[in-house]
């Protein structure tokens, strides 16, 4: 049978830049990391050789630069479709463009000083086609953490079942959410902000019978609050924290000493949907 | 409209093993890590709190501990469909289950000693459900370069552009691969090993008139290699080695010092597929 | 000549520990990493194989959580401080003890909840033996960055200078501080907060005409702020914001479009003492 | 009290170079991070904002591609003498210079193609000054496993102590190795190898009461090996591989099943000397 490429992108990844944004009486400050991938009509340049359609990779690095001087440093969705656009505008072999952009926290000491915040990333991918666009927005690596008010009971058993039923444990996690919006012409920033604390207050608030119920509560809370949003999913690995054991001590450990864990963790993974 | 949960899973990520096997005159030493996804019939998990559908992620990390002990140590292959099996036979809510393992390297010292090879890892991911299963094999992180042989030229330029065309550059990547078998009984080994000869003599051996030209051929040259495989996709960030101006130091570069950098990178992606 | 043990010491490396003090109306969170290492009289540990006076680093780690059941959760300097003393009293043949703690940011949420804050660190190391004890503190990793007032014009040119004078660039840095106290009674943590401030003010505010003058200028702060400190060092990394020329794609950057890079990056390191 | 300098030191960190020697029938390639650092008289940089003395970091990392390029590829340690000498003669201010060179590992696939070795390094220092230069080298994380041959019993026994005694454990340790050179005119390289091997022949091939003896074991073994080295220091995490207890599932572990942990682990430390 003969053999065919059933598949091909090509991009770059990793473009870093910062924009400052310079007023008269304070900057502004947008440190992100661009990810750029082209799909299309690129069978010839794998199979022949030919490099005609080929815009370099480099080049969109240099666009990413170009274009973020035009860029008022506030959404990152709207830099990704203007990119994108401009992609697809310049370049016909291309079907499809996808633009990742992730935004790292810097958080103001002064007019012209900035203090850098937890690697928690506001993200967005754009994937933009011939026909229109659509935005993912998220957030990567929100970490959060309750002393109480999660429990784990009530689980199947089985013969290597040794883990302890608990009421009161508690319950830390690093989250990654996508949510999708119902167009790519929306308050990016406030529905984002919406979003993440609709995410945190019911983490926080809500009792937890476990990382599953929890997760659905929080996605649940998310679309609830924001209605541009028409789907949305959610990634919490489990990172354990451990109570030690502190009987052989003489001691009586209280639910107070426990030992954090990275590996191996739970990965709990849900999406939800309006409809 | 109703918000409902279009999607879950679950399951115990970075569970790590080291299994020795004892024999007489000389130790195996095999180092895996392995994770498990479950997904079925979950929702009341997720809406109504009750967990008794649910095996604990706990449970899993022992599972993956006790049933390596009855595994040979040899294919992780056979690792993995032992433990979707297992996890299918005593989980009714369960509709489909993933494995993933990845063994990192050790090279043999003495009868009872090894050293660590590269960050190079086999891996495989056995996605199985009550119809049946499916491997899917591949390398994480093998990292080649050619010192020449590599050329890019011929391409589209834009205002952006600024690239320079060039006849002989270094080549290098960081290969991912992976390769999905045509069926669950096959020599995983030996057809790995063939594979992976096919992807790097290639590599090493072509002409590369692009990154594009060169991921197709060595995804070509795997599958004529090995007919027990069906498909494959090959995943080339483009380890930029950048040739340093020399001409303001009075010194001619001659194509020997080069910058490695490892933002931004290219990023080139293929799958090929038979018929 | 004969061979012979110069120097000796062994411990516990990257124990963690979460310590919860559960108040009725809101708990409090520690999360720290702890090393520990012991010098002293184990000669023949090392030349005989006779391990009776080693103590197990696992009992150091035992002992770290047993601790922190005792420990009140505030000053790290006192837990470790705690954890010398108690070392040092167990053990005979120990002649130092040196107890490493690094503290993670935790920002409240709530009553019972936390977010993760930067990657920045409170730090300590506590070194004591049968005379007395020596706190240095300080903090790793506080990542700044400002936007204006910083040049660099006037330094020395030769044959491989190609870097361009600067009037107003970019200073960021990932700033290592680390201080010693003058005794073991002190307010470890007011004293902390006025060093930590003094440090980022004169960051911030003082105008910049080497990563060197600026280094100078905080020890200098920080030691005029807090008397308990006796001396200071710190470590600043030149995390270079590289201005992209934009000539080539007929655009003036105006000092506002920068490729922020990893490597390579300026070290600059100063010692300030009183005396 | 007058606060003063007491100390002051500035380099470049992590300049990357990558060299290719091409030889008519086959390439050879280096790949290398450097540090530079300088000490001297440059206190009015600090205190006065006076840049004259100040050689850029940025012309540093020039002169280590500049420089990379005069030599012949071999010895780590040479391009460290010559970036030493290079720097001590053109700037007077300076009264030490350090060089630090670490060198990746690629094995040759072909003519002029390579693959990644292990994470295993090969270091050197250099520090010179107006009076001669001293060469320490070594070795960074060599990760070498025994899988028998270790035990660690008749340690002392504390209130916190639980560990139990074994006869037969796994050891593990990324070794990192430093020796000092006896001159500046050694033939680096075969004594690195003479070096490495009898470290690992030690480790592998001697029984081990503790990793302390064999720490000491390998350090006595390179010294025997190695006349150009006049002491050496190792530094051994422990990184333990825990056995499983798997009595709970009615299985009988064998000393076949471990889980290797990256934190908390040992750390032993010895310095070995002549005289």
């Amino acid at each position: 049978m003969p053999i065919h490429l059933a598949g091909n992108n090509y991009g770059k990844s990793r473009v870093r830049v910062v924009k400052v944004t310079r007023g008269a009486e304070r900057h502004d400050l947008a440190e992100l990391t661009v990810n750029v991938q082209f799909q299309g009509d690129f069978g010839r340049v794998h199979t022949e050789g030919d490099n005609s359609p080929v815009l370099p990779t480099d080049t969109m690095k240099n666009t990413v630069h170009a274009l973020a001087k035009a860029w008022n440093g506030s959404r990152i969705e709207d830099f990704g479709l203007e990119l994108a656009a401009h992609f697809l505008d310049g370049n016909p072999p291309v079907s499809g463009v996808r633009i990742g952009i992730a935004r790292s926290q810097w958080i103001r000491l002064g007019d012209f000083s900035f203090v850098r915040g937890s690697e928690e990333k506001a993200v967005t991918e754009v994937a933009a086609d011939r026909a229109g666009s659509r935005v993912e927005s998220g957030i990567d690596n929100l970490v959060i953490l309750k002393t109480t008010g999660s429990a784990f009971e009530g689980y199947k058993k089985d013969r290597y079942t040794t883990l302890k039923e608990t009421s009161d444990r508690i319950l830390a996690t690093a989250l990654t959410a996508r949510w999708i919006y119902t167009g790519a012409k929306i308050e990016f920033n406030s529905c984002r902000e919406k979003t993440r604390t609709a995410l945190i207050r019911t983490f926080a608030g809500r009792e937890s019978p476990s990382a599953q119920h929890t997760a659905y509560a929080m996605g649940e809370a998310a679309l609830n609050a924001v209605p541009e949003i028409e789907s949305i999913r959610l990634s919490l690995p489990n990172k354990h924290c451990l109570p030690v054991d502190m009987a052989p001590f003489g001691l009586d450990n209280g639910n107070e000493i426990f030992v954090p864990t990275d590996e191996p963790h739970g990965l709990i993974e849900v999406t939800l949907r309006r409809g």
